[in-house]
């Protein structure tokens, strides 16, 4: 039987310089992971991740594809291998078949980012790591009537890293919302697709609407529509730190589903 | 007026030799403390804890007192300059003025500690640092049942890490929980006092009951009474690792209450 492998991959961005391996750095998860699974298969291995995280962002459920050529290795020994020689901020959670033509990027249906504040006074070195700060006095029920703007599909050019000339900029975002979580403010973002550097224009943008220095309808503004195109990315706020930024799953739809059980497989 | 200045610390023991001290390290919390309390005081300043903890666990609301003398300079600056010059792992997170005759580890009224183990297959990146290894498969039940013999008043001394022969090791344990938070347990224990190595080692013995390699009834035997003694410490189960183990908060009945508000104040 033909397949493709698939890793869900966890990672701590602290100390990485993103997913996508580099010419000047080797503390790419890509390049760990590929050094890893080489070592393994005993030659060279292809490591396609669902999109590029950027240095220091961190992922819960990052899905990445093997191959071509396939990969052939016991899924067991992939994951247990692959942490044997990872550092311990990269960790390979499972493995699993998918069918032929699975493609960790193209066949990705959605995925869910997660964006961290904190509003407390001092940051507990246990949360430091995964967390930006924020002030207690951030107006949320603004944060949220703004971030309500953002949910459907629009142009979201003025939220893009490399601005919209070159990149088509129109997505989906299917779920927007802001928690509550004690001193924690969580904004949980669900799309079909994100631009480079959108989920962090986002926050740095939400956050502005909450520090009261922009009103939540001008996000209407950045997004265009109506025969109006969309704002420049100057026009929208800054990066939210990377170290708030978590890529927490993503999600695909029949007919990529795993051929069997995987490893581990989920009974206890 | 006079007073005791009492800090709440939290630490990620992680990288740390433990609270205490030590002659041959320099990464104890308390020199650490102690030592960006004296650039802030331009003396010496002594950091007394409710409790040392050893080498790798961590603290989330350690309290401590300083002095004497009194330290005199305000509590802002305390708790914002010990920040500046403390290592990113440890964090001062309030200050606040007690009455005179207030010490840290000989007023307080109850600690509360939590172990944290997880049953995933693969441990995550963000989480390696905070839990310990389980095994799915371990028996919640009966780890119930056996902590619940742990409560009450009892010569803990089988759990204690130097042996009962020169420490009285009746303490009493007043709550004492086992919580399954998705692939998390959470042991939470909170007693009147604890002897050193208390808790990890009722976390080792319990998870010698999870793994049905000791009866839940066995614990009676450990704790003696009814005109038995306590058994030595080797009948009871090994430490589980110090990554799992958490101290938690310090609480201290009146009239060991603040004076004022402290910094940072509660109000947002």
């Amino acid at each position: 039987m033909s397949f493709v492998v698939r890793l869900i991959v966890a990672y701590d961005g602290t100390e990485l310089s993103g997913w996508q391996r580099q010419p000047n750095t080797t503390e790419s998860v890509q390049q760990k992971l590929e050094e890893a699974l080489a070592r393994i298969e005993q030659r060279p291995v292809s490591a396609t991740a669902s999109g590029r995280t950027d240095a220091g962002v961190h992922a819960l459920g990052q899905a990445v594809h093997l191959g071509p050529p396939e990969v052939d290795v016991p899924l067991r020994s992939l994951v247990l291998g692959s942490n044997a020689y990872l550092p311990p901020g990269i960790r390979v959670l499972r493995a699993d078949r998918m069918p032929t033509g699975f493609h960790a990027r193209k066949c990705a249906a959605s995925k869910l980012y997660r964006y961290r504040w904190t509003r407390a006074r001092v940051v507990l070195p246990q949360e430091a790591r995964y967390v930006a700060p924020a002030r207690a006095s951030v107006d949320v029920g603004a944060m949220r009537e703004a971030a309500a703007r953002l949910a459907g599909r629009h142009d979201f050019s003025a939220f893009a890293k490399s601005g919209g000339a070159h990149q088509q900029g129109v997505r989906t975002v299917t779920g927007i919302e802001l928690l509550e979580l004690g001193d924690e403010l969580r904004l949980e973002v669900r799309g079909d697709g994100f631009l480079r550097g959108m989920v962090r224009a986002i926050a740095g943008t939400l956050m502005e609407v909450g520090q009261g220095r922009r009103a939540p309808g001008s996000i209407d503004e950045l997004l265009g529509g109506d025969g109006e195109p969309p704002a420049a990315r100057e026009a929208s706020g800054p990066n939210a730190p990377a170290c708030g930024l978590t890529l927490v799953e993503v999600d695909y739809d029949a007919p990529w589903q795993p051929l069997d059980e995987g490893f581990p497989s989920s009974d206890r």
